[in-house]
């Protein structure tokens, strides 16, 4: 039976760029939990004691360096952060810099700032705090922006999360009542890169292993468009798979939701080769 | 019975303006016919010797100065004209002057251009001439955008007649595909101030008299907003109306179509006085 990895799973960019930064800064704190994902957490405690802090207040004087984790962090807590005296490891996701740099230039430049996402995202709460001016309108709907009156000219940038579509309502609603809108998409497409890559795969295979946490909504995502095409199941570890669903295959495709570390997806496969 | 004016209706702006100039230029030519009615040709060819010609080359010798219509034109037309020793009395609609600027503006700045509008009409021709690369993609429908692969910073504008839905589609393909879309919404809102000032006067009053051509697209449009609050006529001249019409009538509203001139209008008044 052949065994093939589709063309993109697990990790995104940002975070397995954020989990080689980890390991590479022994004792090192992160901000907040590096990823969603208690085992990985546990792992890069164990292997390279990089432990994780709530807040900033929590760093005691024993902490040389400090992470900053892909959602990066509001500039006046970076300040805050350079007063501590530590060294700061800066593994904001380069598609999230990209949002905090067009704000900050943008405001520069005199334009107005509409964000879609969610104000209370340590993602937005970061980008938010880049303008140098204090007309930054952070929402999920245009109804929203119905009862502000803007500038002319304003730039609009995304949660990096966020679905084109829900966007678009946005801009459509800012072109029709100004003059100038500057568009920028920042949106990521690493959630759709998985989910592109799953549906490819699932239709060339004959059974399709998705590994992820059965809460987890991305990879029961993954799961739905597997099955579309064949025979498909979700397992969260090794021990879940059933060597019946083996018999008779040719050609199992995996893949792995956006929290499931690449150990975890070799652990898996090697199980399938035993039982296969 | 009362007889009001709607809050707008006839020449727009832009009309409004070149015909004044044009008022203001005895002796001149316009290149082209300065508006879409004979009968305001006619008037300025006989009060200010004022007439029209089709191309620059139909230009003799004995003229003197040169109206460029509201629609603008091309940039080497105009160095055309320039060179023609004639004095060149701008009478470019300042709204059209806009994605003018707009265009000249952003393609020194290194934006690939989309011009939302019909390639063939005499305004577009003038405002893509004012790229300063050859990087312009004039467009009616996104598809004609899908074969072509542009940089990832777009500058938009749309001729100023379009409707703004259609001019979101191009837009929404734009922000789907591309980083930056520089969005400027250069559609002039005059045929929706005439169809706006209609409606609200014809939901006060109990009849109301249009004036414009019965082949005109947006007279019609009047009359077909009209008629549906209250009792309506669409007519060209004052030897159409008719005394049963205005009998036990209290309220009769006015519009005319954006080609209509005042002059006109105020004939169709006179004669309803008469006849109520
Ligand atoms: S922006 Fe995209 S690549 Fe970066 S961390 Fe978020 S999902 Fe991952
Ligand atoms: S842009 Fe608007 S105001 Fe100017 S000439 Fe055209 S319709 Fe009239």
């Amino acid at each position: 039976m052949i065994i093939e990895k589709a063309k993109s799973y697990g990790f995104c960019f940002g975070v397995k760029r954020a989990v080689e930064i980890a390991e590479e800064s022994q004792n090192a704190v992160t901000l907040g939990p590096l990823i969603h994902n208690p085992l990985e957490i546990e792992r890069l405690a164990k292997n390279y004691n990089v432990k994780y802090v709530e807040t900033i207040e929590d760093i005691d004087e024993n902490v040389k360096r400090v992470i900053v984790r892909t959602h990066g962090i509001p500039k006046d807590k970076l300040q805050n952060l350079k007063e501590k005296n530590v060294e700061i490891i800066d593994a904001t996701c380069p598609f999230v810099k990209k949002p905090q740099e067009i704000v900050e230039e943008m405001s520069k430049q005199g334009y107005d700032i509409v964000i879609f996402g969610d104000k209370n995202h340590p993602e937005i709460q970061g980008v938010m705090s880049y303008s140098v001016h204090n007309r930054v309108y952070v929402v999920l709907d245009p109804k929203e922006l119905e009862g502000i009156r803007l500038k002319e000219h304003i730039a609009t940038v995304a949660q990096t999360t966020r679905k084109i579509n829900d966007y678009l309502k946005i801009t459509n609603y800012l072109i029709q009542n100004y003059k100038e809108v500057r568009v920028f998409n920042t949106i990521c497409n690493a959630t759709f890169e998985n989910q592109d890559a799953v549906r490819e795969l699932a239709k060339k295979a004959d059974i399709m292993i998705i590994i992820g946490g059965k809460n987890s909504s991305n990879t029961k995502q993954l799961y739905n468009i597997a099955k579309e095409f064949c025979e498909a199941y979700l397992v969260e570890s090794e021990e879940e798979l059933k060597k019946e669903w083996f018999e008779g295959k040719k050609h199992c495709g995996i893949s792995a939701g956006a929290s499931t570390p690449e150990w975890l997806v070799e652990k898996i496969i090697s199980r399938i080769k035993e039982l296969a």
